[in-house]
């Protein structure tokens, strides 16, 4: 049995996946199953974004420095602090003979599978990117293996924009999936932790097109009002995620109970017995934030004596791309808050 | 609303549930709908111990002495480095008047919430425990809160024997549960990596009760000698967990193709991609080691393209103590297991 996933691109250490690996090799020719695109723009993770800019002071230019350096270093975008990457957008450059994947020469794509195990290589200094903003336009080139997920890029919606959809395209189908698996036992409430941000607005509209009652939490007055004015959800909360008792108690205020399904959107740490406590008996948690504790989750759900299910995230849902944008094309005010996010950037 | 789940024992900081707390109050004294238990024994986290007795070269004093400085410091058996706890076993020595728990005074039980959150104090110093074993004689108390979950123990097994059942009875009652929940689609076969331990073996022996046709992965001939001389699977592989390519083809060669459930009982990192690679499309992987990396399953998943469910092992499961001590009633294979591993501490 052979698995396509990119093993004879692992440097080291050897016998991992590209993923888990140090350092990918990055060299532009290809093996038969694999596609090689040309780099046009890289979409950094939020969580790696942050804490890259974090670190350095907002100071554009050392973020800039360092980017390149863990790309030089390990082949590959793969915030080491972070653990997490992000995706791209480019050209197809070159398919090999035996690639699986659904792509000529010339298509305008993006990758859907993580810039963490995608091998890369930037050819340009980023010289066109102020390392101010997620969004980095690049010349180089990426590898993509026989087992990897791609999307070609829809006339009708702005490249920014369908990548930024993309990135996050995961969210809204799991949402829709968990709902529509908790509708044959009765009325589904969805209560959306981050519910403002670019994931939780997609998780939002999904479970309410499945048929789902929807609440989102926000952290401010701010993001209440854009999410109220959007109209998105049945209501608006604002609480701190990370405090499971005001959590709790303001989804509870808004659904009358607690929730079926409590979807996790914020990046921060410690959100996990928030979204257990606001969740009913029976009901499903979704983890999306690369900053959830798995003991955290597990001891907590122990500790409240919490029958619920916890799922943690899987950005790869077949189909995912295409619900993604049919669900940005159904409702304008999310399509409006994701064009006026990439145009304040 | 009010959730009874012991904030007045949360002494820093303010406002956490006693699980995210640094410290508690462990004082006798309780409150309306608590429970004070007079300890008898603690039952250490595998993971916890392990640390432990390796950060001190398995000198049983040091182990003594920091466990003693631990829940002397935090007023609790959190194990700051690994996060994780145990459980106890005890005797009821008062019941608050408005507590909804099951118990009376006088009844022998076992708590089966974490040690991270119970509050407890030791009185003896541990001076029955050689440091050399997860389970420890002691004498002291410990506060149940209302939303606690706590058994009493049976009449026809050891107290050993039940308190080990219980620190992963939640590992059983949720296999059983994914399976049938599978059953409905077609045959099920289930793999467990891990499948000589503990929890491995009563996920095995669940899994194999609910019908699935089962294969347990193991990383050493001593432990597939056992495993297979003790009959709880159908087939058993050895392979490194941490080897994703080595686990999927050994899970493939025995089942035939990829399991429909694939249950993580080892308790060591970096098990999450061969789990992942392990388990069919539309199947479930279980996470019940507290080493699994939440990002690494994520976008592991995504970077593999894998069509799979992923729990994080929920502890709590009702009726999950019952269960398991019905699954070591009916298989005396696994109760000898148990048996023997008590018996060589």
């Amino acid at each position: 049995m052979s698995f396509p996933v990119g093993l004879a691109r692992v440097l080291e250490p050897a016998g991992v996946l590209p993923q888990a690996a140090w350092r990918l090799d990055a060299r532009p020719e290809i093996g038969a199953d694999e596609v090689r695109i040309r780099l046009e723009r890289l979409n950094l993770d939020a969580a790696s974004f942050r804490q890259l800019s974090g670190k350095h002071g907002g100071d554009g230019a050392a973020v800039r420095a360092e980017v390149l350096e863990i790309i030089g270093t390990r082949g590959k975008m793969h915030n080491p602090v972070t653990g997490s990457g992000g995706m791209l957008i480019g050209v197809v450059d070159e398919v090999g003979p035996r690639s699986p994947l659904p792509v000529k020469g010339g298509d305008r794509v993006a990758t859907l599978v993580s810039l963490t195990l995608t091998p890369l290589a930037v050819t340009d200094g980023l010289a066109g990117w102020d390392g101010r903003s997620e969004q980095v336009p690049a010349a180089g080139h990426a590898i993509l293996f026989g087992r990897s997920v791609v999307a070609v890029l829809p006339d009708d919606l702005a490249p920014e924009l369908a990548l930024a959809v993309f990135d996050v395209c995961g969210a809204p189908a799991l949402t829709d999936r968990v709902v529509r698996g908790h509708a044959a036992a009765g009325p589904v409430s969805v209560a959306v932790l981050g519910g403002a941000g670019k994931s939780g607005s997609l998780a939002l509209t999904a479970a309410r097109l499945a048929g789902a009652r929807t609440v989102g939490v926000v952290v401010s007055d701010a993001e209440r009002d854009a999410l109220q004015a959007a109209g998105l959800a049945d209501d608006v909360a604002v609480a701190d995620a990370r405090d499971p008792l005001a959590v709790s108690s303001a989804v509870v205020a808004a659904l009358g109970a607690p929730a079926t399904v409590t979807v996790v959107c914020v990046d921060v740490p410690g959100c996990e017995h928030g979204a257990i406590l606001a969740t009913a008996a029976g009901g499903t948690v979704v983890f999306f934030s690369m900053a959830t504790s798995f003991p955290a989750a597990a001891l907590g759900a122990e500790g409240l004596a919490a029958d619920v299910t916890m799922l943690i995230g899987n950005g790869y849902v077949p189909g995912h791309a295409a619900f993604a944008l049919d669900v940005v094309r159904r409702t304008p005010a999310v399509r409006a808050l994701f064009e006026a996010r990439i145009a304040a950037h």
